[in-house]
């Protein structure tokens, strides 16, 4: 086994020699491009660990990876094209560079390419890659459709919030570390596990992410704090407050959650005392802890050397604690 | 072997059964929307015929037939999105009832359904299945890159513009059929000579296209007649004018294809008089017929029986004789 910055070493080197300098430019670049952006390329080094975890080479895991990373960059180029994002880590979005339409045809073009990568695999394992990723990316979408519904509904729960960032984000978590246990031939039973501990920490870094979006520190979390209250998102951390709180508390949350400001620091102050005097802050890190917890059972069952269940666990505690 | 109504009928009912009626509403809607909307069915009616021609029952090849029409209609939706198309066989454009946003997210779910049809077959047939869905596709996407790109250039060539119409057209034509080929588990080389056959055939039908859209019957060609002189788009007609045509001709053409018009009645006629005196009218009939007869000459060399090879001469003769 290796530790996470050596994965995401082979992965990003990997990645390098995949560069697509093809005909048309218009069609290509714009790929190259947002792959190059980074980020902390969590998604594919989880299949490079899960390969390992369940005692196969990382290399062998390697196109698969590449799989989820292109399909993962997919969604990004048409989500930001969908939220009309200028920025995506700090550069420009690709529609912004060139143009939506080039935005949407490029972003086909890695939906069809990310299938591509599974060719590498003898038939079965790539029926079965294949087979999983499909049922993932529609997930995906779905998770994507119920973001862009509850925008202008004023009624979504907990349950629905839930099932929402389960499928937009969680699946792809838990796919990419199913991919390993498939590449690695292990047993269906180890394989639904891994499954469900990455849908576990899906869910739990997600819950993280809305988090820090309100209480994480300006120096170090990349975004900016409390984007997702100027932009009146439902989080998980607003659900809990609109439970927790009293009829008028409730209904000035969800005031202040109809505003389009200039100037947004007030509103940030107002909405971060109400999120944690209401107990939806504490609720939320409860949460957070609640599927770790999640994904640490899971671990227990699995039938791996106790070495491995100590890393992914350290894995998972490292994904908990982070304050980025 | 049935008629090519028969097949219509039979993919149409097959069709009407796959109606994905599931949430969310605004991710699927639109897909049954779009799908329901018609037209001629053309390319799983080749997928269906494809499989009987290599004697296998046309029900085996419906998943397939029903990839192809899916992915089709995909490319429709996010093509419609990049020309701004108000309307589609008579109705609204997806994102003109919906929105673009719904556009582009029901289309990159309809890509991923076409893919998951090809899970109903076994693995090795599935592998080979996606593995041409996948090349093709993206070939579609490169072909509309092209086309785009195309617009703006003003030194596209004829060769470039029949591999733009290849890669945008022809090469789904070609892959239906060879999908129908693999389903039946026919030699390699037949499967070749029924994708080279579809392929010419595509090229065929692009061309016989490019010529009823200035010269077809307004009461029997389905879209507007000088769509294509009104867009300034540059076809077969367009390049092979501008070739024969004397510097000043072409020039005046040149001038004509920059023009934004409000009556364009004018501008037809003057254009279609100009096709036809250059010799350009005469050119895209030969080459039309080029085409047909290289599809014939692959037909020979196949290895099926006289009865089989004389339906497909047949399909081909109609669709070259065709007036819609």
């Amino acid at each position: 086994m290796h530790d996470i910055s050596q994965y995401q070493d082979f992965f990003v080197s990997y990645l390098k020699n995949q560069s697509v300098n093809k005909e048309p430019k218009n069609l290509y670049e714009p790929i190259d491009y947002i792959l190059s952006l980074g980020g902390k390329r969590m998604r594919p080094v989880l299949t490079l660990m899960s390969a390992e975890v369940f005692n196969v080479d990382y290399k062998k895991a390697l196109p698969a990876a590449m799989a989820v990373e292109v399909f993962h960059n997919f969604s990004l180029v048409h989500d930001d094209i969908m939220d009309d994002a200028p920025l995506r880590r700090g550069s420009q979005t690709v529609h912004e560079k060139w143009n939506i339409n080039t935005g949407i045809l490029s972003g086909d073009a890695m939906l069809i390419l990310a299938y591509q990568y599974f060719e590498q695999y003898e038939p079965i394992v790539f029926r079965d890659l294949a087979k999983l990723f499909s049922k993932t990316a529609l997930e995906v979408c779905e998770g994507q459709q119920w973001d862009v519904d509850f925008e202008i509904r004023k009624d979504v729960t907990i349950p629905e919030y839930l099932k929402m960032i389960e499928y937009k984000t969680a699946v792809l978590v838990a796919a990419a570390m199913k991919m390993g246990a498939i590449i690695a031939n292990t047993s269906e039973e180890n394989a639904n596990l891994i499954y469900d501990f990455g849908l576990n920490l899906g869910l739990a870094f997600q819950l993280q992410d809305d988090f820090l979006d309100a209480f994480g520190d300006p120096e170090t979390f990349g975004k900016q704090v409390g984007g997702d209250i100027i932009e009146n998102k439902k989080t998980y951390l607003y659900l809990k407050a609109l439970e927790f709180s009293t009829p008028e508390k409730a209904s000035e949350l969800g005031k202040l959650f109809s505003l389009q400001l200039e100037n947004n620091t007030e509103k940030i102050g107002t909405v971060k005392t109400i999120f944690n005097e209401s107990g939806a802050s504490k609720a939320t890190q409860e949460a957070i802890k609640e599927y770790t917890f999640k994904a640490f059972e899971t671990l227990e069952k699995m039938d791996i050397e106790f070495s491995k269940k100590e890393m992914l666990r350290t894995f998972g505690e490292n994904l908990m604690g982070r304050k980025v």
